[in-house]
This record gives C-alpha cells, structure tokens and sequence, in this order.
C-alpha cells in the first residue's frame, strides 16, 4: 500500500530517453526529455516512471484541477487550482489579491502537482492493498504573463481546458475583466510522470494459500446531466460542447 | 473562473463559532473551531469558508489521495498520497526511504490538502466559467507514530479509508511489514474549508441580453465492474466490500 508515496527523488525517469514516441502535441521542435534535474529523476520504483512527454501530457489534459504549492513563510502551503497546457507550457491564473500567487508571481519556486486515482487495487495481504494512479509533478518558477495577447491566448487555453467549446460559444472577456486576472505561465522542463496501472503484486506464500480474492476496482470520473441556472428564464437548448461532454 | 483559485489568507472561516452543528464524529468531547491562526482563517471570499468540523470530516472522508506539501531545500514538493481519518487526526504512511516523508517526520511544516470537483460551472460570459468544488487544507507538523499499537491502528484507518473492508478479509501485516512502513499522524487543528455549490453568478447585463445557456455540469466519480488479478487461479467470489462498493 506504498504506491501513492512519491518523493522527488523518486518521481521521474531513471533514464533520459528520447521524448518523443508519438502522442500528440503541438509544438513542431524536437522536445527535450522529461526531468534534466536530480530532484525530478527518478532513483526509487523506477518501473513507475515514465520518460514519454506524451504521457505527461495526457495525464495534464485529463485532470481538472492542479494541486500548487508554494513557500509563504517557511512553510509550504498547497492549493487547489484550475489550469491549462499549451505544448510545454502550463498556465495558471487567480485573483492578483490572493498573497500564495502574488508569491508565485514574485518568482517564488513552485510545484505543481496533477493527480488521477484509477483504482484501488485489492491484494491477498493488507499492505499489498494500492491503488492505480497516474501523477504528474512540475518544478520551476511561474512567470506573470504581461503581454496581451499571450495573455488572453493563458485565459483561453485555461477556460477550453474546463470546458471544451466555451471559449466560441460565451460572452468574451471585456478588458477589465482580463486586467483583474493573474496569468501565470510554468515551463514544463522541469516534470515527472508516475503511473501506476497494474493489478496486485502478492507474496508468492499468500498467493499460494489461496482463498483471497485480489484484483481491481476501476475508478471513473462520469459527467451527469446538464443543470439550467435558476435564473436562465428562456427556454434554451443544452449547447452541444455541454451536452457532448 | 477565479473560484478555484484559494489563498491561505483566503482558505478557512471568517469567524470562529461553535464547532459541532450536527454531522458524525467519532470524538466525545467539544471540539475545536477550524482555523484558529491567521493563515488558515479566511479575507476574501468568505462566503466560501465553512466553519463547522462536520464539513471537513465530510471532504476528508470523501477523498481517496491527498497532496502532501513540504519544503526541500527552499523549494516546494508536493507529492499524492493515500491517508486515512480518525477523529481530529490525520494518518499518512509511505517507505522510510522517501527523502520527502523524512523532511516531514524530522519535524518540517506540511500542508495537506484534499480536493473535489464536482461540477464545472457554465456562465454566460467566459470570466464567470467556475468550477463547484470542495477542499479541505491542513497546516501543521506530523509526528511519527511510534507506539505499536498505534501504528497498527494509523494503518488499519489508512486501509480502511482506501479499502473499506479489507482489514477484516485479507492477510494482516507481519510485524517486519509495519516495521518496513512509516506511520504519520498529522492534528487537524489547523485545517480549512471551502466549498462552491451554486450555480453561475453571471452579470445582471449578461442574464438580460439572454441567448446564453448557463448552468452546471456535474462530475461524480463511479466505481466500475471489479476485475479479478492475473494470478487468481482459484474460482473466488468478489467479497461484499468490493462488489458492494
């Protein structure tokens, strides 16, 4: 029951590899493989890590939150937040009146940190029990995204990240509404992959006694039917970038 | 879509009342108001913040991981792991080999945090797209749990909340495993709440103009059809506390 405890030195490849074994993504350069730093290769359960940026990736489009943790006082302090990805880089975004992003966009180092349970794992013996999951781990430092048109390119990768299809279908941003908003940009040099995606490894003793079962139980994240607003007076149809969801 | 964006300034209770309106608990006396310092008591978005214990069990209970926050060498890691609920007490566990667990059981300032989405909100105008979520976030020092027959319960409630059931079906750890695992307790003192459960709140000017459906979009997770382990040689019925989950 050890395989969710990542360390950072223990959460990213054992080998630089090539990065590129197909995936899509949408930078047309060669990408330079994940985790060129000490804190980010991996030297524990290196069969758990993965050097592909395609499957970091995907383990940051699937997610719809980040976990962002940020210094404030000698300690760590770890909030939840939305995010987007656009090729090798992550955006961010907040109030600018939030004290942990006005560190952040100071240049206080951060850690991002992206996380998906797919499965308890049931073993014959209890501290065999785990779970199945795939996480992704980014150091580095965010910078505050100043130019306009980046900006408003942050906001759109953020807002289609949570939901596909809003960006052409809801009212735009006024320029107000984007000067109120932090924007932030991490580099995804600097990452890690871990995925955990088996069934469960048993003492060869207590497979043989037998009588227990093992295996897994699949965990999935399901949309339910569209709510209307309470103050949506018309009779209008559930748009399709919703109810295709 | 700023609401998923919390400060510690900005993550807790605006005022400290009674603790216990109701809900289950497992401890007899009072307990304590949440956040009883600065960082884990609430100025923006008060209206966010729930005060009553009862709200962080639920969102505590709720969750299968946690994001763990500690500082390494002047930098943030924040890694996911399993953990476990007794009471005002936090359990989390992991290899005593992880640098991470170290700086946390050598005494290190941690924040931990758990979060859920449960739905994506959508508004007429893109800057009021938001997510409705719960989170519960926990500052404080863990201590290692020492005592035998405390670390056989922090493991027990850890099993417990990953696998409800487990512990009285599969083979219970020898004492050389539990010696192999580290058992860390955490108080949750100082620990914070916040909760969106609304629908959109869009712009008087935007709900007039019309035209823009608006509404939430609900995100459960679902357990799927358990599947058996590769080496289970045996025709053995999947237990109640996996079929039934």
């Amino acid at each position: 029951m050890h395989n969710a405890d990542h360390d950072p030195a223990d959460h990213g490849p054992a080998h630089h590899g090539p990065a590129d074994h197909g995936g899509t993504h949408r930078q047309d350069g060669p990408r330079a493989p994940l985790s060129p730093t000490p804190r980010s290769t991996l030297t524990r359960k290196r069969d758990r890590a993965a050097t592909d940026r395609a499957v970091l990736d995907r383990v940051l489009d699937d997610g719809l939150v980040c976990h962002l943790g940020v210094v404030l006082d000698g300690a760590p302090v770890v909030l939840p937040l939305m995010y987007g990805r656009d090729g090798d880089t992550m955006y961010l975004h907040g109030s600018t009146g939030a004290r942990s992003l006005r560190a952040v966009a100071d240049g206080a180092p951060v850690c991002v940190t992206v996380t998906h349970v797919d499965a308890v794992v049931y073993a014959r013996s209890l501290m065999h029990h785990s779970m199945n999951y795939r996480s992704a781990v980014v150091h580095g430092r965010a910078r505050v995204v100043l130019d306009e048109t980046e900006r408003t390119h942050g906001l759109r990768v953020l807002t289609e990240h949570a939901a596909p299809g809003a960006w052409d279908y809801a009212r735009l941003p006024t320029a107000r509404e984007a000067a109120a908003t932090m924007v932030l940009a991490l580099d995804l040099t600097e990452a890690s992959v871990k995925v955990r995606d088996a069934g469960p490894v048993d003492d060869p003793a207590d497979v043989a006694a037998g009588g227990v079962w093992a295996g897994v139980l699949p965990l999935r994240q399901a949309w339910g039917r569209p709510v209307p607003a309470d103050d949506l007076q018309e009779d209008l149809e559930v748009p399709a970038h919703v109810a295709g969801r």
